[in-house]
């Protein structure tokens, strides 16, 4: 496994890598979700290229940049077991050098929900993860459905940019009780852990609703909303039942329809969704 | 010369050519400036393709996109002439389908000069330009010094975005009288037409000025409007002196500094610049 620290360098090596790459874009501080994605790049591709990088302009000015957890080490040892080709760990200095001023963004799909709380964030995703995939060249690029409007929003620019990779969105990996994994998801405290379980149970109490004939949303909504509240320390932020397409809020549940939803935990947000289909 | 109408038969086009590739991205309505870009993208790569796309976005409501000039069988003529060895022509409905979402921005340099006078002109130009970089995967592309603020944006994209490519600008082609060669002096009146000899002529002043020791940017501007003003049918719309690098407006020429300006003649916008170096 080669661990790689320049843009130049990465696109030296990139260029001799014969036949397909999948890559897997991170902010590193791995887990299961992450590892599912680097299995099936590896299973997909001939060589498979992993970045770890902690993204500055994706995160707001009282966002949590500078405490985002980070384990490089045991980050490194865990891409090393899957037998990836290539770690790229970029520098901030590098990826956004002084007078740094060109921005990738999409439009609509970025207004509403994580949008809609995050001003600014998906401009920064789109913006980096626009600079990787100029770098590493991906045949395939995985991401994971937990950050379901993420996935809507970078395929979307793949399409509309007309870029040369089709872009790969692999199902939540959940912990035992239910609860998505997520690098975060250090940040709770145990009350805080146990209780944060309500999030995929209010999921599922949706995917119940609908499969028993339920189809209005409003309905739903407000079913997962007393479900959550039995659990006091957590608030929530936003229930949203809306269009996998477009991502416009629905009366009605018409599927593919995406249920997806904030609830925070003490400074954590936790995000999570299920697609009714 | 191959004649393509769909972006995946471009794609796959690309994917046979061995070797570099010069990209010339025009409007089409071809003249010499354009010329001498493909004849250099020909000298300098192993194949050379030329867009012909008139590209809505980046006209403003009031702009001339309906009527700005095309003769398709004339540049094809031309560009075969040149052995030129893809006209690329994509449909606008197929690079800007129905919810197409997703645009590309430089945004200090875009602020002043053009970018002033005609918002969201630039944010239309880096979009298609990527659009096309995506699809076609120059090794170089080529840009005519006379659009200096574009050639100098393109660059800021394709170095903030690690692209694999170089953009190469090559000097302003012009009529013997010194008039820019452009394809909306078509546009001109042969009343205008005489007179507009008059902005080559102040770029002249400007040079002939500074080599005389004159570095003081608002004597230049000054002595330029001056000699415009003896013109009655041209209307000065800006005239800059500014670093090469910020385009900010500078008091003092400190070289590499980039004189342009902007006459109109009746409708027609006439731009036009040099460096002082």
């Amino acid at each position: 496994m080669k661990v790689i620290e320049t843009i130049d360098e990465m696109k030296r090596e990139r260029a001799k890598l014969p036949g397909t790459v999948g890559f897997v874009p991170t902010m590193g501080y791995l887990h299961e979700g992450h590892m599912s994605l680097v299995r099936r790049a590896k299973i997909d591709n001939s060589a498979v290229v992993v970045s770890i990088f902690v993204n500055p302009t994706q995160f707001g000015p009282k966002e949590d940049f500078d405490k985002y957890p980070r384990d490089t080490e045991r980050d490194l040892a865990m891409l090393e077991k899957e037998k990836t080709n290539i770690v790229f760990m970029p520098p901030v200095a590098e990826t956004y050098p002084p007078g740094y001023d060109t921005w990738v963004s999409v439009e609509k799909l970025t207004q509403p929900l994580e949008g809609a709380i995050r001003p600014g964030h998906f401009r920064g995703v789109t913006t980096v993860v626009n600079k990787l995939f100029n770098i590493v060249q991906p045949t395939k690029a995985y991401f994971g459905q937990k950050d379901a409007q993420q996935a809507l929003v970078l395929r979307k620019m793949a399409v509309d940019l007309n870029m040369n990779l089709e872009v790969v969105t692999l199902p939540t990996v959940r912990e035992s009780d239910g609860l998505a994994m997520s690098s975060r998801n250090v940040y709770l405290k145990p009350r805080q852990r146990k209780q944060a379980v309500v999030i995929s149970q209010a999921l599922s109490l949706a995917y119940e609703l609908y499969a028993q004939g339920e189809t209005n949303a409003n309905v739903i909504r407000q079913k997962m909303k007393e479900l959550i509240e039995q659990q006091p320390l957590g608030k929530i932020e936003y229930i949203s039942i809306a269009s996998t397409e477009t991502l416009e809020e629905l009366e009605t549940v018409n599927p593919p329809t995406l249920v997806s939803l904030v609830v925070i935990f003490g400074k954590t947000r936790l995000l999570d969704n299920i697609v009714l289909s």
